[in-house]
């Protein structure tokens, strides 16, 4: 692709010669003729020179010698130019002679359905929704446009995504909640999860994560949401739009998530609790109680950041502060029996 | 179904018109005509009146104008109420023309086989069995009646399940155990898993859980316990009765853990611990000791609750408590140089 | 078997009658005639000679009326004689009726395919290889000889396994990485992860544990490294060799891990952390920073251990240094008073 057309489609401006040919989008160490590099940082432009690699940078960085392209935001120009020079993989649209359609199965346009894969009665799927190996589609499931199921995952019964939504390897959309009532001998009773979940458009999901649908109404995941892998989503759970949840996140039942949260990995969150817009809470944490919104949360139990880092560096010097109130206590002694 | 079907198939006692008919259990704010509530609290009541719903409330709540369920337990009726008003949701019995049996497979009667299921050699299904799509049975496998295997169960070679076990979609139950042996140049020498798993009657596990298959001998869950999603249970574990253990539970090699015990979620279990009968361990806790029978605990590492919350309130309360002890050992200065 | 073969499998030297028959490894309370039993401690000999069992037992162990084999490291001997008295489970070579090949796929010498396994185009397998049902192998994959994919494995396109690679059930190689650049709406735009991951000899991973593919470049995990159920390698992560992981452990992305690393369970591992050659993790810990090589660490987050013990246990006196420092506050302000 021409350097001009990249670009177009990148949204940023040209500088240098724009008819260089880029063909792959590389890390700095594999910088050379014909690729382009996305550079973080201005001291990364004389490697990059040296190299004769293209190169996407940041408008207000120096100049450079390097044929380039200048944008307001490098990230997200980086991952709009691996779009736009990705080698296409989409599966060719059809359905896999293997691949099982139950009855009235409505597929869009360029749907593609792969070996094995199983899809039960009253489904629909919309434009160009790819069904890999193995996926399983149970009963009065409603898929929107573009969505990806990579192999094995599960679409269990009455659940709807949006447009967009990619679930990876392994995930599981509708598992049974984990709901029990404790009986006068102590047994625990089933209560059967008669509830489903929604997925909404652009949602995103890891391998091997699980959202469980709710007991009664709908476990919903909002607009544009990201959850990475090892994700657990309780029943009646309802996470708000442009979320993203690293890897480990385990979401207690019907707890909410506002809009624009950022949780970061191994984070364990109880159930019935409220965490506002715009909070975060950073890795290895734990919630036990609402958080506020816009707030900056650490710790077990979560609270916010900077005193969490005041008190865990107290807490290293504890047995110094133990040792010296030992001392302090003989002075008074002295000093009382003197 | 009539009320009075209803209040007898729940154990309750009919309170107003006993032939009205009820549809669905729904959650309060869905209540109307021809549906029911559960009620956890008389405050509630007024509300289900005005919405012209039935009620199941507890045996000593305040009068109602509504029709209703009298119960002792609310929760457990309401389990059982969601249980006799659920569609039948069970596939038909039958193999599918793709479910794969080996030699030797002894079904019962009204068993159900889901598409690309495939089950290997020498393996017995009780009666109503159902092994849904995907699910992966290899040889010498036990089942009791009214199991339900959900998509892309597995359960490798020698392992055994009660009566009525569920396990959800992507279980494995029988992989190998994580055992090897550090030889001269510490280099992990693998140590072979021979033994199995045996999950007791009435045993659930939720979606994309693992128990592994003990070194020697067998890896247990008694009858009734309750595992959800993403629990690991490694070899020769020792589950006892009735337990319920929350999400994302990790429990390491060839621990106990007693007979009602209840684990909150996010806990990691350390090996070869012993943990009481009818303990409790909340959620996001860790488990390096044994726990006594009964005892309730917290933290990382756990130990008493109540003693967990004072440590925790003093821990943020931690650079306040230091800053105290330096200006107190100023005083005491001026009082000795004094 | 005889006990001198057995013994020469193992390395190991015959103690008493080299011609008796071996017919299984047992734990020491099914000792029988027939069995041999490892004993850890040579408190446990007189049982075993009481029940004619045959011993495994190390070199400078008391003398015992037991035939037996001594060993330099009884755990590794356990090891080995477990794998000599297998019974071989191996599935028999050849492709089931029902696996699929695409096209350009190179089979080895005695290869196995199992129902339903599915394998795109463009792949190679080494010699024996065995691909149980259900496994998804997606284009231009490389596989070494004698790996061994469980049920429901996945391995996407593009990723490479070298030689005795085992994956348990339901373990994913190749998910995409969570990579996303926020935009000026803080919306999440995907980054394509169009990198691969690695794989080389003797790697063994647990079951429903995911390995994401780099987003440039190669996720790597390194020769002997050994990781056990429900582990998270993100994008770009390199673990060295000889690495043993417990389940639970959650890798973020562009971590570097040394040689011979040993990691407890349920450990969170931040992004960009180094930690050194022959370091040690306890379980239950987090690792926000880096860690040097050969040190041990415990606590969230992870420090040195001895001192994390001592925190602790200062920690679980917290209330009381509280309250002593405020009793000692008194006593000098009566000192001051006076």
């Amino acid at each position: 692709m021409r350097l001009d057309e990249l670009a177009r489609r990148i949204g940023g401006e040209v500088a240098g010669d724009p008819s260089i040919e880029i063909t792959r989008v590389v890390p700095p160490e594999e910088a050379g003729p014909g690729t382009i590099v996305v550079l973080s940082d201005p001291r990364q432009i004389p490697a990059a020179e040296a190299a004769r690699a293209a190169v996407i940078l940041s408008q207000d960085s120096p100049p450079t010698s390097s044929p380039g392209i200048r944008v307001r935001n490098a990230r997200v120009a980086f991952a709009l130019a691996l779009r736009a020079l990705m080698l296409q993989k989409a599966p060719p649209p059809g359905v896999h002679p293997t691949g099982i359609l139950g009855e009235r199965v409505h597929l869009g346009a360029g749907v593609s359905v792969g070996p094995y894969a199983v899809i039960a009665d009253d489904v629909t799927l919309g434009d160009r929704v790819q069904v890999h190996a193995h996926a399983v589609i149970e009963d009065h499931v409603q898929i929107g446009p573009d969505c990806v199921l990579h192999p094995h995952v599960a679409i269990r019964h009455g659940c709807t995504l949006g447009a967009r939504v990619v679930l990876q390897t392994g995930t599981v959309i509708g598992s049974d909640g984990f709901g029990y009532a404790q009986d006068g001998e102590r047994r625990h009773i089933p209560i059967p999860q008669v509830g489903t979940v929604a997925l909404a458009d652009d949602v995103e999901i890891g391998a091997n994560s699980a959202v469980d649908r709710a007991t009664l109404g709908v476990t919903r995941i909002g607009r544009g949401s990201k959850l990475d892998n090892f994700i657990h989503i309780a029943h009646n759970v309802e996470v708000g739009e442009d979320v993203a949840m690293a890897a480990a996140c385990f979401v207690a039942g019907s707890t909410t998530i506002g809009n624009r949260v950022l949780i970061g990995g191994s984070v364990a969150i109880g159930d019935h609790i409220k965490i506002g817009d715009d909070a975060v809470v950073l890795g290895d944490s734990a919630i036990p109680t609402d958080i506020p919104p816009g707030a900056v949360v650490a710790g077990h139990p979560a609270w916010p950041r900077m005193a969490q880092r005041r008190a865990e560096a107290a807490f290293q010097r504890l047995p110094e502060v133990v040792q010296q109130l030992r001392k302090l206590e003989q002075r008074v002694r002295q000093l009382e029996g003197g």
